[in-house]
């Protein structure tokens, strides 16, 4: 019988129990939080009535978990639990909705939410070529050097250079692993992991000590796309994870940039291809990475989370053209442009510049019908 | 005093004394003959009445010119001359308007009408990589074994690489120089041009015995532009009088394919700059470029304007497939897939290719519905 003490809990600590129960990306898990919320959902895991196929296994999980175990565990390993009402949150995560992770643990000394603001995921194949490894070392120097955090996940290959390239310049470096921050994975990268922890670094959705497997790269995979503003492919095969990211990362309409090769390298094949397919605009030095955020960084630069005991709120740092469209949006409903027009008293070609960017905020939802405020909008 | 006594003149006639005195591309005289025609501004430039400032050395180059000395000197050369009213004339050069040429040498064993059905231009660098030539004779090779002649400019580099791909291939290639059919340029190539002219073709639009010149290049770039239903960039430096071509042939709504190379080379560097800024699509194969001219092929193959005094119309010179097809159509009203199967006796996937190239040529519109005919077929 499970325990039922846990008693009431706040929602942090709720998120974080959550995060020891469920394995990352659990759609079913992601639609009943999205209905219930945190706390809600402990406690039907705890009771036996979560109503899923798998309900038993979350409940195990849980039997004799304690959070304050927890969060001595993270200290311990001289890391710290962030969960979604965190001001360090970083904001590019909400685009995961429902799929997006119970908590993060991170080890390091940089703050996560610059990542939601200046970050630029740098991916590619493991098994590259000399090429594509010159390609990400240089340009994570590059946009490193601008003041872009380079996000990256720390495997052989095109993920190592672009750390590397990120540290090179001194500049700020994120892994996301698919293991606990404290699990050195690969081995071989045990030092390159420290390193990027002494000046960036290195996050999980999964608690300490749990181990890598296959369906946690995959996971691991969507939150490189989604934290980084735009996501670099410098080399892929085709059809393959770094593909796989990229698509996620367009999904989320994040500007995706791919590098062009030989059309003889079987590793710049998957570049190629997506930028065939429209899933990848070519780039061919970093000023092209720049040039994609910074036309898109706008939009989160201005919703951004409160930084905490600041007294600001992200409305507050809306632009003026911004603040006066989010005025005039009815406070439940559909609105077109006509009616946005009417109500704001602004030029339909300001309306449609400015809803784009209050979408990209997530401070509306664009749909058939125009336009409606986000139940939740971007948080404090 | 100009001669008068050129008297009456036929069209072709008319243009062939006009190919001995404007140099190429010379707008003014083009928008002249937009409004008068070619007999009527043959007198004017006789009678010194063109309006132009160079209206005196237009008459000048035609003093003592005769069109059948010129006819003659064709013959000797082992040429032809072909004028926009001759059934050889390539229908893709109607796309010039009023830049296009008054009249073509060729000499060669190609049918130049050939050349707007089934042709690619293939372009480059002169100054290109082994990558690079390599590449456009692979290609070529390859679109030639398809039955596309391969059209190009018989320079080193690129040029050079496709004519012989296309020659090793057994296929068609054509030459279009800068100076008359009877000059070898560059010198070097000279038994390059003889196989081209045995196995397809070497075409000007100045007369024989004239030389290159500077602007005669960049004039006759745009006719590679125009001839090719497509147009393959290989390998370009930024700012290239390949990429110029490539522009050209964009502004005609020709399909423009680039092939990407390293970032690190110069030579691809035009490539990368066509495909970001939307004047080419990225292609990483021959198969890339048959599918762009498969889907725009079908317009001009059929819709071609009428052969003036011709008695064929646009509808004389569909393919078999897509007359029957043409036939098969209710004369008002929709058809499906299985309607047309039952009609025409096609196979579906017949009707479908058919009906794809028939709705590119103007002749049926696609709809849900399926098919149905235009209401205003394309213009004899």
């Amino acid at each position: 019988m499970p325990s039922l003490s846990r008693g009431s809990i706040d929602s942090a600590d709720a998120w974080i129990t959550l995060a020891h129960a469920v394995e990352p990306d659990d759609a079913a898990v992601g639609t009943l939080l999205a209905r219930l919320g945190p706390q809600e959902v402990v406690e039907r895991i705890d009771s036996g009535r979560t109503g899923l196929r798998h309900g038993e296994g979350l409940a195990a999980r849980l039997s004799g978990f304690s959070v304050d175990r927890a969060r001595d565990r993270a200290r311990e390993i001289g890391g710290r639990i962030l969960t979604r009402d965190d001001p360090e949150w970083p904001c590019t995560l909400h685009d995961l909705r429902e799929r997006g992770p119970m908590a993060l643990w991170a080890v390091g000394t940089a703050d996560l939410r610059l990542l939601g603001l200046r970050s630029v995921s740098v991916v590619g194949a493991r098994a590259c070529t000399l090429y594509g490894e010159a390609i990400a070392r240089g340009w994570s120097m590059d946009l490193a050097s601008a003041g872009w955090a380079v996000v990256s996940g720390a495997a052989f290959g095109i993920d190592a250079a672009a750390h590397r390239g990120a540290l090179t310049a001194g500049g700020l470096t994120v892994a996301v692993v698919a293991g606990g921050v404290d699990v050195p994975y690969p081995r071989a990268h045990a030092a390159l992991l420290a390193g990027i922890a002494d000046q960036g670094a290195v996050v999980s959705e999964v608690p300490p000590g749990e181990p890598v497997r296959r369906q946690r790269f995959l996971s691991r995979n969507r939150l490189i796309a989604a934290i980084g503003r735009a996501t670099v492919v410098v080399e892929a095969a085709e059809r393959s994870g770094t593909t796989a990211t990229a698509r996620a990362a367009a999904a989320m309409l994040r500007p995706v940039l791919a590098v062009p090769g030989p059309i003889t390298s079987p590793m710049s094949a998957g570049c190629h291809r997506m930028v065939q397919d429209g899933t990848a605009i070519l780039a061919t030095d970093a000023a092209d990475v720049l040039a994609a955020v910074d036309l898109s960084a706008a939009a989160h630069l201005m919703a951004a989370p409160d930084a905490g005991e600041s007294s600001t709120s992200p409305r507050d740092r809306l632009a003026d053209r911004e603040a006066r469209l989010l005025d005039a949006m009815p406070g439940r409903g559909w609105v077109d442009l006509a009616g946005l027009v009417r109500s704001s008293g602004l030029a339909a070609r300001d309306v449609l510049t400015g809803t784009s960017l209050l979408a990209a905020g997530g401070w509306v939802t664009e749909g058939e019908r125009g336009w409606t405020r986000t139940r939740v909008p971007p948080a404090p």
